[in-house]
C-alpha cells in the first residue's frame, strides 16, 4: 500500500485505533486465534459496504462509517440471540485514502468498544475502484438459546423493538430532494449513518424463551416475509400498529413514514415473533434498552409462506408474497 | 443484485455450486453456526484479491481465481498448525459479471470440498469498481499445537517446504515479456494461479512438536524477516540451499530463480523453525506430502530481527534487515 504511509506505518496506525484483546494470541501472525466458551455455538457473518453503493463520503464522516460497518455485522449476530466476540476488518482502498480509513478506524474502534468486541485481523488492500468495507464478526451462542427465522409458529404474536421508518427516512433527508426542519429530522440522519444493533435485546429475548427471529436490515415488509417463508407460516401485519420514528411522521407525514418503515431498511430492529404467553416477559426483557411493539400474527400454516396487511384489522386487497407501497 | 439474474437467483445459483454442511444450522438465517470442536483455539483469517491489482482474468480462469481466492487463507491457517473448517465469502461485483462469478464459485465450491471446508455464508454486493473477492475462514487447532511467528529459537534449523521461486515466476510467463518454452514453464503458471496451501504439512509439523512457522505468501526474503523480527533472533539464510523450483531454474536460469523466490512470493510453502533434534521426525512428517528443505539456522538472539545471506557459507556483505537483490 504506497503512499504517504507505507504499508506497515498505516497497518500500525489502525491498530493503534483498536484495542487489543486481553490474550493476545494470533496477533502478527498469520492468523488470529482465541479461546471459544466451553459449550456455546460458533455464530458467524459478514456484510460489505461499497462507496458508491452502500455510502457517499458526502453525507457521512469516516468515523461514523466505520461505526456502522461493524453495526450492521453486529445487527446480525443480535438477530441470532448470540453476542459478538471478535471481528476482521479488511479495507480496500486506493492509496491516496489513507486519512479516510484512519477515519473508518476511528469509529470501528469505537462501535467494538461499545460492543465488547475485538478485532483481531483483517487485510488492507489496494484498488483502482471505489473505497470498500468487509467486516467479518464471530460470535458466540447458547445452543437453546437460537433465534431463527424459521422458529415463527401459529399462534405467535410478530413484534418489532424500538422504532422504525427513521435510516430510510434519514437517507431521505441527506438526498435532500425537499426541504425538511433539520432541527426536527437531526435524529434521522443520525440513524442512517450511526446505527444502533439490538445488542442487548436479541440475547435478552433469547433468554426468555423466544425463538424466531430477524433483523430489520431491509425494510419491515421483505423482514417478515422472509420469517414468514423460512417459518413456512401466514402472517397478517397490523399497519396500523408499526410503531413508526416519530420524527419521520414529523417530516414526511403518516403514510410516507409508513412507507418508508415497510420498504426502506436499515432501521436495524428486531423483527420476532413471541408465544403470547411470553410476550410480557419478553417486553420486560428489553424494556431496559428499548420496547417491544406488537405489530402483527401468525395465523396460521402457509407453505412457502405469506404475509397480509391490514389497517386497524381491516383487510388491505389481496394476500401477496410482499408489501407493495400504496 | 439487478442484472441477468435478480439477487435471489443469483445468490441460489452460488449457493448451488457449495456443499452444505452436515449440520446445516443457520444457512440462510442472519448468520451462520456451527459446534466448535471442544477444547480447540479458535483460528481465523481474511485475505482479499481484488481485480487489476492481484489478479486479471485475461491472466487466469474465474474458476481459478475462486480456487485461490480460498486457497490463500487456507495457507495463512495451515501456517498456524490449524485445520480449516468454515468460510464466509464476499463478492464485490458489477450487474453484468454474473457469469464470472458463477465461474469463481465453481472454484471456491472445489478447493473447498478438497480441504474439507464448508462455504456456510457471505454477502453479495454491488459496486462500480473492480471485481473484488474476500473470504473470510475459521479454523481451529490444539491450544498445545500452535505455530507461532515468535516461536524461533537460537540453534533451530529454519526449513521451507516444497519448492519455492514458482508463482513469481509464473506471474513473469503470464507477463509474456520475453519468450519462454511453455511445455516447461506450464507448471510456473499453474503454480500461480491454483496454489496449493499446505494443509496437512502444517498441522503435521506442529504435531512433531515444530512451534515456529509462516507461510511464504511473500517472498521467502519477507517471511524470513517477519519470523526473526517476532522471535528476537537472527537468522542466517544460505542462498545455495534454497530449493527453487526447477522450471523455474530451467526457465530463467538460477539467478533470476533465486530472485524471485526471495523477492517473489505466493509460493504458500511454509517457513519454519525447527530445533534439530526434531528435524528427522518432522521431515519424516511432510514426506507424504511434501519436502522440508533446510535452508538456514538461528545463529542466536537479536532484538527486533536480523536476517544474514550466505552461499555455500560465505557471508555475502554487511547483514541487514531484508534482502536486496544482486
Amino acid at each position: 500500500m504506497p503512499g504517504p504511509l507505507g504499508e506497515f506505518e498505516l497497518i500500525a496506525a489502525l491498530a493503534s485505533r483498536l484495542e487489543a484483546p486481553p490474550d493476545g494470541i494470533g496477533i502478527g501472525d498469520d492468523a488470529a486465534t482465541w479461546h471459544p466458551t466451553p459449550g456455546m455455538l460458533a455464530v458467524a457473518t459478514t456484510d460489505a459496504l461499497v462507496e458508491g453503493i452502500h455510502f457517499r463520503l458526502d453525507w457521512t464522516t469516516p468515523r461514523d462509517l466505520g461505526w456502522k460497518a461493524l453495526a450492521v455485522n453486529l445487527s446480525d449476530v443480535a438477530a441470532m440471540g448470540a453476542h459478538p466476540r471478535h471481528a476482521l476488518v479488511t479495507v480496500a482502498m486506493a492509496p491516496d485514502r489513507a486519512d479516510v480509513v484512519l477515519g473508518i478506524y476511528e469509529g470501528i474502534g469505537e462501535c467494538a468498544r461499545a460492543a465488547g468486541v475485538y478485532v483481531v485481523g483483517g487485510d488492507t488492500v489496494r484498488t483502482t475502484g471505489p473505497l470498500a468495507l468487509t467486516v467479518a464478526l464471530y460470535g458466540e451462542v447458547h445452543p437453546d438459546r437460537l433465534l431463527r427465522r424459521a422458529g415463527a409458529k401459529p399462534g405467535d404474536v410478530v413484534a418489532v423493538t424500538g422504532a422504525v421508518g427513521a435510516a430510510a427516512a434519514g437517507l431521505r433527508v441527506l438526498a435532500g430532494d425537499e426541504p425538511v426542519d433539520l432541527s426536527v429530522a437531526a435524529p434521522l440522519v443520525r440513524a442512517h449513518v450511526r446505527p444502533q444493533a439490538r445488542l442487548h435485546a436479541g440475547p435478552a429475548l433469547a433468554a426468555v424463551g423466544v425463538r424466531a427471529g430477524i433483523d430489520v436490515s431491509d425494510g419491515v415488509a421483505s423482514e417478515v416475509m422472509h420469517l414468514a417463508r423460512a417459518s413456512g407460516v401466514e402472517v397478517e401485519i397490523d399497519l396500523c400498529q408499526l410503531p413508526l420514528h416519530p420524527a419521520a411522521v414529523a417530516t414526511f407525514g403518516m403514510v410516507q413514514a409508513r412507507d418508508l418503515a415497510l420498504t426502506g431498511g436499515e432501521d436495524y430492529e428486531l423483527l420476532v415473533a413471541v408465544a403470547p404467553g411470553v410476550l410480557g416477559v419478553a417486553q420486560a426483557a428489553v424494556a431496559p434498552h428499548t420496547g417491544l411493539t406488537v405489530i402483527g400474527r401468525v395465523t396460521g400454516l402457509a407453505a412457502g409462506g405469506r404475509v397480509r396487511y391490514v389497517a386497524n384489522g381491516d383487510a388491505l386487497g389481496a394476500p401477496g408474497t410482499g408489501y407493495v407501497a400504496f
